[in-house]
């Protein structure tokens, strides 16, 4: 059995692609479709009915796609629409926040966690909440890092600058007792090398490689892995400006995007709803 | 002659408080009306339309409370809405670029400006396009700085990072014969010290204070100055989260900000309109 139909993959922006480059160093046989929701992004501070709605657009663009499985990559829309999203579709659907929580509690006998991440996903508690639901007795200090994804984005990652503020972020660890360090924020993974010299022998669990690992065991699951024997191809679709998404996803795929494609999802919603009609 | 109407300043944000206080150690007698269009930040990736039509509403407030003049402290706004706000009102009417682009012009007498700002404000050309005017023999070196501002908001200005961001960004002027620094962006003035430490003997103009000299000039010409004895007063409203802008605005004013009002400007203005009908 070999299934060659793509895995769907969104976020709010880039972001993402550091969940793609994690799960295609794993899947490289796998197809894959990206959307970048960049007309919407940031999605910190919109609503979770906002949040929903955008997510159930982009979900249901992929399944006309024929996807088989799903990832959503992006922190905000995990948090606010994972559980929407299962109700309302068949195939198999993955966020960035649980797979990690999982594994951060797998290194943590105590559970004493530090989790690091945006302003807004600090604060909006998604990742306390989960890992309180899966281990109540947890310890978690959480730390907000506005400056990182700024410093991502703009390929200041090798910068001395970088490591300075790393560190002053990482300052109140001195009076926690921590068991593992949780990158709760989809660039992150980029700074991964030089949190590693930061924090020694304390392990590091990042979402993005995390979520793919989980995604691995579904695809197992399901028995919907792709055996091809050549590599699998990714297309990309953005809802705003494919130049900048190209420009800037090349910093966070080491690699150039050839083509990107800008969809207009609602023209694309009321185009096969109106197909659809009897 | 006295004048104790206030002057009013606006911007999308908290930049232009650097401006209030640059204006407010050269004219302490004087009364502010303050308004940081939050709801609407940032203003950077707008329409011209729009920006003039967010400028009107503004205007139009602060014309209800009897203001003597106006400064746009926000370089959007300057770029696409003065003459337009010019064309509208009554008062003297001032932005951000022209007084900060004639003096860096007369510390150059070949012309020779580097202009530092966000990617918005240099690839919108409008620092570029207004010192070509003035002086059309100007060699300008335009460098995108998009960490900065986040540095300054973040309260980063005096880490070491900064520092060694800021030397990354003037690199490009070891290849160009720099008379003149100009600082371009409202957050810049907090940084002004470690500019001056890595420029040396080049002067540095920053948009804030030459702004708040050309205020002075314009006040005194105008024959509107308060000649009052008392310390003047500043009164702060916001399109949104006055309790955002009073924590992030201490930052600038390095005083805390008592009260923030929260306005609705099309209410308000519908309002007014109502009123105004026979």
């Amino acid at each position: 059995m070999s299934d060659s139909r793509p895995i769907g993959i969104f976020d709010s922006g880039v972001g993402g692609l550091t969940v793609l480059k994690a799960i295609r160093e794993r899947l490289p046989k796998e197809n894959f479709l990206y959307f970048g929701d960049t007309l919407h992004f940031p999605y910190g501070e919109k609503t979770a009915e906002t949040i929903i709605q955008y997510g159930f657009e982009i979900a249901s663009f992929l399944n006309e796609h024929q996807i088989k499985a799903l990832v959503i990559a992006c922190n905000t829309a995990s948090a606010f629409a994972l559980k929407e999203l299962i109700q309302k579709f068949d195939f198999p659907i993955l966020g960035v926040i649980q797979p990690s929580a999982k594994k951060a509690l797998a290194f943590s006998p105590r559970g004493n966690i530090a989790v690091l991440g945006t302003r807004g996903t600090i604060r909006s508690m998604s990742y306390q909440k989960t890992l309180l639901e899966m281990q109540p007795h947890s310890k978690i200090l959480p730390i907000e890092c506005p400056l990182l994804a700024p410093i991502v984005e703009e390929n200041f990652t090798h910068h001395l600058a970088a490591r300075l503020i790393m560190e002053t972020y990482l300052e109140p660890l001195r009076n926690f007792p921590v068991e593992c360090l949780l990158l709760g924020c989809t660039h992150y993974p980029l700074l991964l090398d030089q949190f590693r010299e930061l924090m020694g022998n304390i392990p590091i669990v990042d979402s993005a490689s995390c979520c793919a690992e989980e995604l691995c065991s579904t695809l197992k699951y399901y028995q919907i892995e792709n055996h091809n024997e050549t590599e699998g191809e990714i297309s990309y679709f953005v809802s705003e400006d494919p130049e900048k998404f190209q420009k800037l996803g090349k910093v966070f795929l080491k690699t150039d995007i050839e083509v990107v494609q800008k969809v207009n999802l609602c023209d694309s919603l009321i185009l096969n709803w109106s197909f659809g009609k009897p």
